[in-house]
């Protein structure tokens, strides 16, 4: 599937401008230090400007007035996210639409869009809507009622249950399990009685979800995650939250019930937030931290329970010499009994 | 799907007084705010016991006794139990029986109870008994030798290994795990023997287990939940652990190898307890704590490593002003120092 | 399938050496206080050799020179592991090659070994190749052009996606992914751009990954899992991460991209590892540590952040204690303002 494609192709690909031969051909990316005449390479990072000087790259993508140590230059405003696009552009080949393969097992009233793709071992109940150019992936499973938008990759083994709504372009890796069942209870003496979850989960247009990352549907009416948002493997959504747009959600974070999270929020890896809470805009809460209570928007949160960063980064310095502060308690202690022996005896 | 009732019919359904209009007819629940006459609604927390006076619900399921507002009351001891009851009997239409469909693959000497549904991409291995009216939905993979009772529901790409059994009316949601082998390896000098794991898992009655959630098979015997416990999504449990009645187990938990826990207890998400340990009855453990020694019955504990809940509230609260603290103490030192050299001169 | 073997055999079978009756004649094992003289038992911790003087067993397997009692005695350099090979002996039927059996499917152009046994519900890709007596059990996903060792074993509902690598010897639980997408996304204003993850998975021999356990493919090579490491259920192994030899790497471990962990390093359960780290040879981390940084080899670390585990245990013992040391300083310091105040009166 080797292309080759001119500078001056890139540059329009991009939005960008040449600088050096916009006729020199390309045919795929590479690192600084690895790539050959026929490949581009990107400076991210201001750090490593100096290495360009020795790169045998064909192309460089850089930032706008970046030095270019005499190398052919694609200038671009955002060179990693050029990286990125290029990424797409050379290595992913589009996906040929196979139609409903035999081995696939489609249920009454089904609405298929046009150029879809539905592989062996695929299920789907009664009533779905799947929108033009999905791809669903072997053995993944589709419960009655569910609609999904266009262009959007079910992987294998993922399962999204009744009535859930998936917008465009998202993105489910494998396993990812949609429309679970929330974890309620209401107690009945000594046992549980469980409360029927009759809502469902929506994604909107752009979500991603990681591998075997399970979303609750609601008790009632709709567990959310806004345009845009990613989720990583692994992570836990309990029923009635709802993420704002372009979230981050690491892997293995959980979020418990009807908990509210703003639009670019970053929960970094393992993070745990308690439910019914109301977390701002643009929070960043660190790896593995505890979030008990809500927390205001514009901030970086860390810690168990969670504190705004700075001052749990001074708090942790000082647990790690715990042991040296008792000490010096200790010491004071007797330097005061000292004190006092001897201005009693004087 | 929707039917109406009288509230003379709800009442002896729920074995509670209607106080009001007996005759009254309605056909759904609804939130106190949002309720019309034909709705039920309820008053769980006493708090809200004014919202009555403005509801125009049909009827509000109450504790006996409360203040009605001149509402119809349909009087309950749990309103909370009551209104689960009720959303089962409004919204959750029993499943009708699908037998076993033609895409589903059964293995030889399997027995099926009366009225089970086999969904397609159903995989049942040798051997395997099934209680009435289990539903089993697509994906599934049953191995040989398994047991379910009756009433049992096991979503989609669910997976139950070999010779585990299943007790009545259990659900497992989708992606669960049941019966993988435990992680034991015997060190063989610098590399490691998997060692054998020949035990089951046994789910005992009205166990529920969430999606992706993994309960591994027990070496030599077996792994084992006792009947009503509740296990949330991306549980881990280990190799022989035995988890009590009515436990709560809350998404992200993961219990080692060998632990007991009583019954009663309720693990907040994300706790991790080491194992060989015993956890007594009615425990609450807080979230994200790590348990590293056995827990004594009817008591809180938060923390890693956890401690009594109060004792953890107390030491959190310091460790947020360490850094004051250790200001504090820095200052005590200049202030002995300076009487040290006071008295020294005297 | 019960078998019997006398003490020679067996003795013959893990290369140690009989002490008593070689003629004896056992059929499987059992614990110390329970074995009758058909079973053979091990004494693997010296702590309880008294027991062996009250077993009824037909053998006890211990370490040359401990005392037998008058037990038969197969000695054996390391009791433990023979005792997991004696389980594999008497307990595990080696697996009967069922072909490719019909309810299977698979792609063009694919290369099987002998004697695999392919169950129904399996898909696999175009291009695949699958080495001799590798067992695919139901519901595995295998994507195009993925290749599998010999003797491997894939059970049920587990995904590989294109392209991965499968060493010999390997044993993939229910529900594992391997070579999800990596969780990288260039920004792009407000939004995110996907950064097409076109590299693979490999993992090399002897490599077992546990239920619903999550490997993402690289960005552009691939993540890699050197032989003979142990993944437990749950784990988190993101983009472009190296894990040496012989690892064991517990439940609900995450570690982030481009980690590179050494040989035989040991990371508890729960434990994070943020990104861009190296990990030395021989380390262990604590369960439920958070580690921020690289750690040097040969060494034990816990707490989050981590901290040598001995430091890391003193702390924990002051902060479980720290509002009684914010007492003692608050009484400091009115016994020191009491000096102040005594000696400036006089």
């Amino acid at each position: 599937m080797q292309q080759t494609k001119t500078l001056k192709e890139l540059a329009e690909y991009l939005g960008g401008t040449v600088r050096g031969d916009e006729a020199c051909r390309v045919n795929g990316l590479a690192p600084l230090e690895a790539a050959g005449s026929d490949k581009v390479t990107f400076l991210a990072n201001p750090k490593y400007a100096s290495k360009v000087a020795d790169t045998g790259a064909g192309a460089v993508l850089m930032a706008p007035g970046s030095e270019s140590y005499g190398r052919n230059v694609i200038e671009v405003a955002n060179p990693y996210l050029a990286f990125a696009k290029l990424l797409r552009l050379f290595y992913v080949q589009p996906h040929s639409p196979r139609g409903v393969m035999p081995e696939a097992c489609i249920g009454i009233g089904v609405t298929l869009g046009e150029d879809v793709s539905i592989y062996p071992g695929v299920i789907i109940g009664d009533n779905v809507t799947l929108g033009d150019r999905c791809v669903i992936h072997p053995g993944a499973i589709i419960y009655a009622g569910v609609t999904i938008g266009d262009d959007t990759t079910i992987h294998a083994n993922a399962v999204i249950r009744e009535r859930c709504r998936v917008g465009n372009r998202c993105v489910i890796q494998p396993g990812a399990v949609i429309g679970s069942d929330g974890f309620g209870y209401a107690p009945d003496g000594n046992t549980y009685y469980p409360i029927p979850q009759i809502g469902i989960v929506v994604l909107e247009d752009d979500v991603e979800i990681g591998a075997n990352t399970c979303i609750d549907r609601a008790a009632l009416e709709a567990t959310l995650i806004r345009r845009g948002t990613k989720l990583d493997n692994l992570v836990q959504i309990a029923h009635n939250c709802q993420i704002g747009e372009d979230c981050m959600i690491v892997s293995q974070v959980g979020i418990s019930g009807s908990t509210r999270i703003g639009n670019h929020v970053t929960l970094a890896g393992q993070v745990g937030v308690a439910g019914h809470l109301s977390i701002g805009d643009n929070v960043i809460v660190g790896a593995q931290s505890g979030v008990p209570g809500s927390l205001p928007a514009n901030a970086g949160y860390s810690g168990t329970p969670a504190i705004p960063h700075k001052n749990w980064l001074k708090s942790m310095a000082v647990v790690a010499n715990l042991p040296d502060l008792r000490k010096t308690v200790a010491t004071l202690e007797k330097r005061i009994a000292g004190l006092e022996a001897l201005l009693q005896s004087k």
